[in-house]
């Protein structure tokens, strides 16, 4: 039975939630760090990871999906960082949609490997990860890469990304982030946006982390972890209850009611 | 080319939103009245179906699916409460579980009748339905009917039922509603919930219909339909936007803001 449960855990299954918003001032990652084989097994993983050359590059990749599959795309990245003679690495890329593209095939590569063993315990080995940040001289950017290994980028008209359980903090960024929102702002958003599904959905849980990326400092400065316990986390939720209690109280009445 | 966009037309899917919400003074029941077969093709169609019989009997019905199964269930419904000699009809059940179970055998069997023509084309002839209302001497309930037939009840701790596109309007009814919350002010959380759908997506559209029955009247009294030119659901849209917008200002600061 113990044997069982430490297999489950190692194919676990991550349905949660990270998200990228691209605003002129730079960008902003957020990620929860609930990790799950079911309900009865849940634990915590880092799902945000920074990569990069101070003053050269910052790129910052979010991952969701089968912890074995986005385990072992980061320790392909990591080898081929390590290895002077790879062929391509995140430190030799000039745009970053290549390092989606590149991060989208070893996704592939990994997935084409266990789809078959997999499939007969119906799990699936598939991963999406949010990919951000800036390479010298060009401006910052976000990219989705899909399951499938292909990648879209964020655009004006809709200036986040979402991978994992996105529906329930859609709202919220839909009507508070635009080009010009502060990062600050951005951030604070994109915590209300994890609050809401965390409280809709028990597979989306704390630590939350939060990476502010100015544009043009090229290595990442911000970056904050919150949990239940940080007093800014906590005071905000309330803070956020009691605003919106508020704002339903103030709703017009029916016709009947005046 | 116009013939076979009336047959999509007639296979038309409905992914949409209704809702129930059961507290202590009665019942709120709100649905949108969108209809698609695709972006390209979207019309309106009621959603929300009301019976029973004043001083004994109140059953509202919301739909939700493939229309084609939505339109048969409720015209086996309405033979059966026109012919003297069916064995059950929607006005003889003691019990409201009943009528959930009747509404459940009815939907297998057109889904069944219509099931392998529409595999060809890969179109599911599923449906979803919430059942509410009350019987004279019994407590009012409502009911959620799955595809499959089989059915539930809220409850204390879930004093609301959702079909279709569910997630986005979600979060402010797990804030709102409580046992004790008013008949309107259910109404109003409703309302917000439907429009912070219907924003996020577009198979989701006006107009709204809202219903509230009160406890013990056992007819329905209070029936709204709204649009956007609705002077109380365009002031409802703005208010709402305005107390968000406040309530996200008075977000607390990150340490380096002070």
């Amino acid at each position: 039975m113990l044997e069982c449960r430490a297999q489950k855990a190692t194919i676990i299954e991550r349905m949660t939630y990270c998200l990228a918003i691209k605003v002129d001032a730079g960008l902003v990652f957020a990620a929860d760090s609930r990790t799950n084989a079911g309900v009865d097994y849940i634990s915590t993983y880092r799902k945000m990871h920074v990569f990069g050359v101070s003053g050269e590059r910052l790129i910052v990749l979010l991952a969701s999906g089968n912890l074995a599959t986005t385990q072992a795309v980061l320790n392909a990245i990591q080898r081929d960082l390590e290895d002077p003679s790879a062929p391509e690495s995140l430190n030799t890329f000039h745009y970053l949609f290549d390092a989606a593209h590149y991060i989208g095939q070893i996704s592939q590569r990994v997935q084409a490997e266990y789809r078959e063993p997999l499939k007969e315990d119906k799990i699936s080995p598939e991963a999406s990860f949010i990919l951000g940040g800036q390479i010298h001289g060009r401006d910052p950017n976000i990219y989705m890469i899909y399951p499938q290994g292909n990648y879209i980028s964020a655009s004006n008209d809709k200036p986040y990304l979402q991978v994992g359980e996105t529906k329930y903090g859609k709202p919220i960024l839909d009507r508070i982030i635009r080009p010009n929102t502060s990062l600050e702002d951005a951030a604070r958003c994109a915590l209300v946006s994890i609050d809401s599904t965390m409280r809709a959905n028990i597979s989306v849980g704390p630590p939350v982390e939060v990476a502010i990326y100015q544009r043009d400092e090229l290595e990442l400065r911000r970056n904050v972890t919150l949990d239940y316990e940080t007093p800014m986390f906590r005071e905000m939720q309330k803070r956020w209850n009691e605003g919106l209690r508020r704002a339903f109280d103030r709703l017009p009445r029916f016709d009947w009611e005046k």
